[in-house]
């Protein structure tokens, strides 16, 4: 892995650590608060371009970091329906 | 703008706009409700490595793109601080 590769792999780390406290919070509070769907699909849609452009690109830390986050995000809407009242 | 370029701007537009709404409730409620500054913090980091890597790779969908939300991120940490009660 050289330097470059490292910057993108903690970059995505941290984007994707920030999406845990919504997910801890779900699970938690057995409910997901205020959160939007609508937003919660735009960035599902997003992270799968993510990843999208980094197989087109052979990007490899966009793809590995991206996945991350968009498993992340697929939780975060599942507990989302799981817990819908 | 190739068609990849295309697909990496509109996944950061995506991924963007999903720190939107986090901008407006701040604004709207002059209060940042229950949000985590490390996490603010962790995020901001991660998109300034991200628009690093952008830069070393000259890759402007992750440049452009993760500039806006580093400056939404800016926006949200601010106004965190402004309504701080």
């Amino acid at each position: 892995m050289n330097t470059i590769q490292l910057i993108g792999i903690i970059a995505g780390t941290c984007t994707s650590i920030s999406l845990l406290p919504q997910l801890i919070k779900t699970i938690n509070d057995k409910n997901g608060g205020d959160i939007s769907y609508l937003m919660l699909a735009i960035l599902l849609i997003g992270l799968g371009l993510w990843i999208w452009y980094g197989v087109l690109k052979e990007d490899y830390p966009i793809i590995i970091t991206n996945s991350i986050s968009f498993t992340l995000n697929m939780l975060i809407i599942f507990f989302n329906f799981y817990y819908r009242k």
